[in-house]
């Protein structure tokens, strides 16, 4: 397994997080990588690609959090963070959220095309006449095998219950792709019950009514969105955890929580490690040890409030007790 | 003034927008146009050129809500609301958000281009190697007079402080174009303090923190994202108003509340018409009527709950009784 503490607040938490796994009895063989923007700005190693060669060996990468102050926008993101999720193939993006007994949905959301492709340019840059274009390129392939993936995992849950999320109003092309992909392998599913939901009414219901959400499907931007939301309304963005996913397990997944680097409270010992702690739960589950996946998260139930190690020994303390 | 009460509960609440008005003692020369997804679906008829003509000549329109079932996604939406944002130039969507003590935030979201262009399409549409793309178009021009109207309206505003919203990490075309028009700009108004937000993290902070915004701008589809939202944590979309300003006044603004035409509800005398009152005190607003529009906007304060004739009453009874 490989770790990537990253930046910030992100050594602080995988820190726990592994604790909270050997504490659960688990043990994992890790290999440490030092990459992120403090790297970056340190020597201007981003990603190389004999890191990303050696990754396709593993079965799974935890990851704190990337990115530094000093370092442009898209940097990071791009050459490390996106490009693990791009070239790793890595097309699911699982991210739960349960906060009793208002809240318990899982947002799947595509990783691997939409507007994160990248695509776009400039025209007569830096003029008054200036056009800055930025396509979202979503295939029939990508949508499908994202959409089938969250059929499944509702149709594994009591609710049975699946909305999609896009914009079909607006964005017609995309919208009109995603849109068909779900009504047909809908009908290869009649067990599960589905809604659509347009994205904007989505955040409204995420806030005054997410009881209605079970399994979400969405794209890669609308996820972005929706995730950083659904973390505000069920506990805070400190307890959010991801997976990205190769659902085929042709190459690791990757796990990490959903906040960032956070670097105006790194080295503090103040970071909530709970997010962290639960990607770790989410590596173990699709590792295959759902047992000790769902010890760790039984642990952090009501964590103790606290600095980032007194909640992360409080877990392990609790799972060393189990 | 062109009046479009439009679908679903639009007739319901633009009546009480106007009673509003009427009951503030301004005199309005009112059109009714009769447009909207009922009416496509009884003759076809959108929005024929020689009312968009007919408009031009205006000062404001009105608009209740658009949008009916059974017809297709994006056709209203596009061949209508949109064509008139666009058509008419009306660059600048101006959503204020009002909840003492913790909400007192404009966003202003750029209405004529992004994604709402309409650019995209699709390659071998209907096979398993269907590509579907969605352009966001942004130019110097749009972006540059979008950024100073929020400008202008943040110096004017008691906390001078203008927050832009993007998402330039990954959309780093688009975003760099926002970002560097946003500095630039800046630097003409060294009195009004600035800062950067990505759309994600906005969005936790719209449920967390919303005292730290004054004047939001943000692009077409993040704005569209966000003044949902702001609906949601500053009282509800029941009284979320809006105005679609061509700031230049060569040809009519519109006015509209933010929320839908709610079919569920349509005909019941159910919907909270506070949002479509405080669009019209917007419309005075934006006629040279600022008392009549604060008025209206004090007698919206604590409206009493009720049917939506019942809360348009009253309403109207407090302007009678100024
Ligand atoms: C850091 C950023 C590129 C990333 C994203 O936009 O996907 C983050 O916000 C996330 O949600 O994982
Ligand atoms: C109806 C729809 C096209 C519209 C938009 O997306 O702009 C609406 O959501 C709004 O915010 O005015």
């Amino acid at each position: 397994m490989g770790v990537i503490g990253g930046d910030g607040i992100g050594p602080e938490v995988v820190a726990e997080g592994l604790k909270a796994v050997e504490a659960a009895g688990v043990r994992l063989d890790t290999v440490e990588y030092d990459l992120g923007g403090a790297r970056y700005l340190r020597d201007g190693t981003i990603l190389p690609d004999s890191v990303l060669d050696e990754w396709r060996q593993l079965d799974a990468l935890y990851l704190g959090a990337v990115g530094a102050p000093g370092v442009p926008p898209g940097v990071i993101e791009r050459g490390l963070l996106l490009k693990m999720r791009f070239d790793l193939d890595l097309y699911v993006n699982q991210r739960p959220f349960l906060l009793p007994p208002d809240v318990d949905m899982v947002v799947i959301r595509e990783n691997t095309e939409g507007t994160y492709a990248g695509e776009g340019g400039f025209l007569r840059k830096g003029t008054p006449h200036e056009i800055a274009t930025q396509g979202s390129v979503n295939t029939r392939m990508g949508v499908e095998r994202c959409i089938r993936y969250a059929f499944d995992l509702a149709e594994r849950r009591p609710q049975k219950h699946l909305t999609l999320v896009h914009k079909t109003n607006v964005l017609t092309f995309a919208g009109d792709l995603w849109e068909r992909t779900f009504h047909e392998v809908a009908a290869e599913h009649p067990d599960v019950e589905t809604a659509y939901n347009h994205v904007d009414a989505a955040c409204i219901y995420f806030v005054e009514d997410p009881q209605r959400y079970d399994v979400i499907v969405t794209d890669n931007l609308f996820g972005d969105i929706l995730t950083d939301l659904g973390g505000a309304v069920s506990g805070g963005i400190g307890v959010a955890s991801s997976a990205n996913l190769n659902p085929d397990r042709t190459g690791p997944s990757m796990f990490e929580p959903v906040h960032g680097s956070a670097p105006d409270i790194a080295g503090q010992n103040r970071a909530n490690p709970v997010a962290a702690i639960l990607s770790a739960a989410m590596m173990l589950d699709f590792l295959g040890d759902t047992d000790a996946a769902e010890r760790i998260r039984a642990a952090c139930t009501d964590a103790p409030a606290g600095s980032t190690t007194e909640i992360g020994d409080a877990i392990a303390a609790r799972l060393q007790g189990d």
